[in-house]
């Protein structure tokens, strides 16, 4: 069944967007009482289609709402690199993104762009949501500067390309109760020296992610695989 | 340094192909003496460019192999997907790829047009070694058919949508030791429920990936992933 997030509750309608009802009518060719799945404020419903296409809803559905949250620093990439990033993240379970201002990033967007960059990402990350029938879409913020991201809490790891013993698997055999993780990739050319003692300073602590050489925008699959899978429980 | 691999190697001197040489002059814009990485069966050599372009070696680099062999069985998918599985897994340490005819694949090619799929594969994968540094190119096979993979040997593995209980973690954690593990992933309807009890009497073991719901290009990202994560050595 379509799954869909409604923008509001009322009663016992969910209100959808133009641009789903528009999905609803044109793409899917829907018609009264036809059903669908519609998120609102983390609860699944099944909603029924009435004949002016408002949505009653019909069922509530009982969800496992999993309180670990993934926070992640990417630095601002190609649109494509940026687009794949998103898209593959919503998948793979992500909470947050916060795109981040980083020396080496060779990409710098104005503040009119950045804008519409910023709803073009929502976007993305709306549909890739629905896809994956999550019951939360990722939240992703404004371009920030790294310097104002000293009040993060929760554990912090920076994916560095100098730290050699240290890796991603020891820290979280070493933390495996955490309920929030914050991890930074860094842009093409790496963080600088800089960069990375400001983080260092401020709680973050340095990883290696292995031996693998891997595409920038492969790596928060990659870290988000390994979250995910950290999280599988065994019986 | 950038990095190539040779067609051959020739006393002292290494063959490259006619792209690489391109690559070399009109890209790089690289002149004689200056220094390229090749690699050769496996073996990492530092290389200097002679006047005509001739590559001679300069020096032999110890390079560690990794014995453990992922062998990826792919559906066929649309152009975009195929190359962003193909991308990725070379990067995240696929050893060879075979593209399966699926019964609920949508995607069909003919001889012609799977020979020269077959060229245009191999290329994004040699391209994508270079540039992940690895010392082998992945290999692609041909497409095969299910019915004519009945003699693989490893720990053989298949995707299930319908399998609850037995998840890869389970299924990793308790085969530690394997030297060569199989993967295959359905496609986008998923298996049939024939294709899937074929497989199981060929001996391959089905788990579930988890709570996720992934699109099918993003399957093989994920498993890799994993499957890289926990040959991580934790010191």
């Amino acid at each position: 069944m379509q799954r869909y997030f409604a923008l509001a509750k009322e009663k016992n309608k969910l209100v959808l967007s133009d641009d789903d009802l528009y999905h609803i009518k044109t793409v899917m060719r829907m018609h009264e009482n036809d059903q669908i799945e519609v998120v609102f404020n983390k609860q699944l419903y099944i909603g029924k289609l009435l004949t002016d296409y408002q949505v009653e809803i019909v069922k509530t559905i009982p969800t496992d709402i999993d309180n670990k949250q993934i926070i992640l620093l990417i630095p601002l990439l190609k649109e494509t690199k940026m687009d794949l990033i998103l898209q593959k993240s919503a998948e793979l379970g992500v909470s947050k993104i916060i795109p981040v201002e980083l020396e080496r990033s060779i990409i710098k967007l104005d503040s009119l762009k950045a804008e519409k960059r910023l709803i073009r990402w929502q976007k993305i990350l709306k549909e890739a949501s629905e896809q994956s029938k999550r019951i939360d879409i990722p939240v992703i913020t404004p371009i920030k500067k790294l310097t104002s991201l000293t009040n993060l809490d929760g554990l912090k790891i920076v994916c560095s390309t100098n730290e050699r013993q240290n890796t991603l698997k020891k820290v979280l055999k070493n933390n495996k109760g955490y309920d929030k993780i914050i991890v930074l990739i860094g842009p093409e050319g790496g963080l600088t020296d800089n960069e990375e003692s400001n983080l260092v300073s401020n709680g973050f602590v340095k990883v290696t992610l292995g031996k693998l050489i891997m595409r920038v925008e492969t790596v928060p699959l990659f870290v988000l695989s390994i979250l995910n899978y950290e999280s599988m429980v065994v019986k």
